[in-house]
């Protein structure tokens, strides 16, 4: 375990609450070192960039510094295995990142191409499909929770806040009714499975919910009218 | 340890290529099945899109099937932990997937518009300057030969073929100058990687030059004229 983490994140950027969630489970010690995202725009604002989150083991310019949300979330399961976030099982694990993949190849492009540019919703529905075939009939991706629900869970959330509050450049009104959409119907497991998500302890400690509301309508409420 | 594996692979893939390169480091057993990329091309051809290499535990339907290529390469490193694929300490881990990431993002998506699309080379350019900055001064990307140094190895194998036999959608005659560009001069350090990757015994065994080079030409010897 490294003697001390400092952790460079943002509450807006889903990339970055990856690993909040991850020492979250891990109950790990760290410094959090909020980013203003207008003075450094590059590393985050959702985009299919990724997060420049450094946990530094020291604060000194000779520090470890990592990068990349998923590498990160792998490094809290290495240095904090009593979190029980990385599956024992091999195939589990396997299984964890499969899912893993399916959320960066599929989701989050169809979820950005339809926030930023009205891309057609079925490319999400598509992709919200495809997710929900992984998924066993109830509970977690693979057992206990672990680093594949880590790895949608910032995404479902702003998803369900972007879209409730009608925030993007899909035709106004809009919001709502999708959120219904991928939640009910022929999308009820994924509509459980986000519940379960939000209910847990971890999510509910680092998603700051009317600070993202804010940041999502100022850096998207414009989306239309361009 | 699984009681047996089934890989179902391709000689020409380089998705694909990076578990038989795992399989070999770890010595491990296990049923090769070769996949005929005319009859199952939506699996395979270099693209974007991953390969579907599975490892089966039994041969029965009810067997574990897993896929993606950099999920079998962990899942590999996992149930063979003897093979040293998986840095030891999780520092060097996290590096080890960061150049990856790097490999996936940058360096796949830039090879591949340049061979099929003629993008500029500039962007191969800019993804290799980026993983030779990421590489120490001698040596493989951390430590021990790792699953970094597998997930770049297919694709610059494939990559030194298609150029110096000029297979790709840019200008003729072009291919041989661009390799000689990326492997000497201010990217020396890339040459001398790529020359330790291909000594690899790993990377010998599982590399068919002859068999890659026809298929290559087969697939791409006409985008030019397209």
């Amino acid at each position: 375990m490294p003697e001390r983490i400092t952790l460079y994140t943002a509450k807006i950027c889903p990339y970055a609450h990856r690993v909040e969630i991850a020492l979250a489970e891990a109950k790990a010690q760290f410094t959090r070192y909020e980013i203003d995202l207008q003075n450094k725009p590059e590393w985050c604002p959702p985009s299919r960039t990724v997060a420049q989150t450094f946990p530094q083991t020291t604060p000194s310019p000779e520090s470890v510094k990592l990068a990349e949300s998923l590498v990160l979330v792998e490094f809290v399961a290495d240095i904090f295995p009593e979190s029980g976030i990385l599956p024992k099982d091999p195939v589990q694990r396997a299984k964890a990142r499969f899912f893993i993949e399916g959320v960066s190849s599929k989701l989050i492009p169809a979820w950005y191409g339809f926030l930023l540019r009205n891309a057609p919703v079925e490319d999400l529905y598509s992709a919200l499909e495809y997710l929900q075939s992984l998924l066993p009939a109830e509970g977690f991706v693979v057992g206990e929770f672990s680093i594949a629900d880590i790895a949608i869970t910032p995404f479902l959330a702003r998803a369900r806040l972007a879209l409730i509050n009608d925030i993007g450049k899909y035709p106004e009104g809009e919001g709502k009714k999708i959120w219904a959409n991928i939640t009910s119907g022929k999308f009820a497991r994924i509509g459980k499975y986000a519940k379960d998500l939000f209910a847990r302890e971890s999510f509910k400690v680092t998603f700051d919910e009317a600070h993202v509301t804010e940041a999502l309508q100022k850096l998207f409420a414009n989306l239309r009218s361009q």
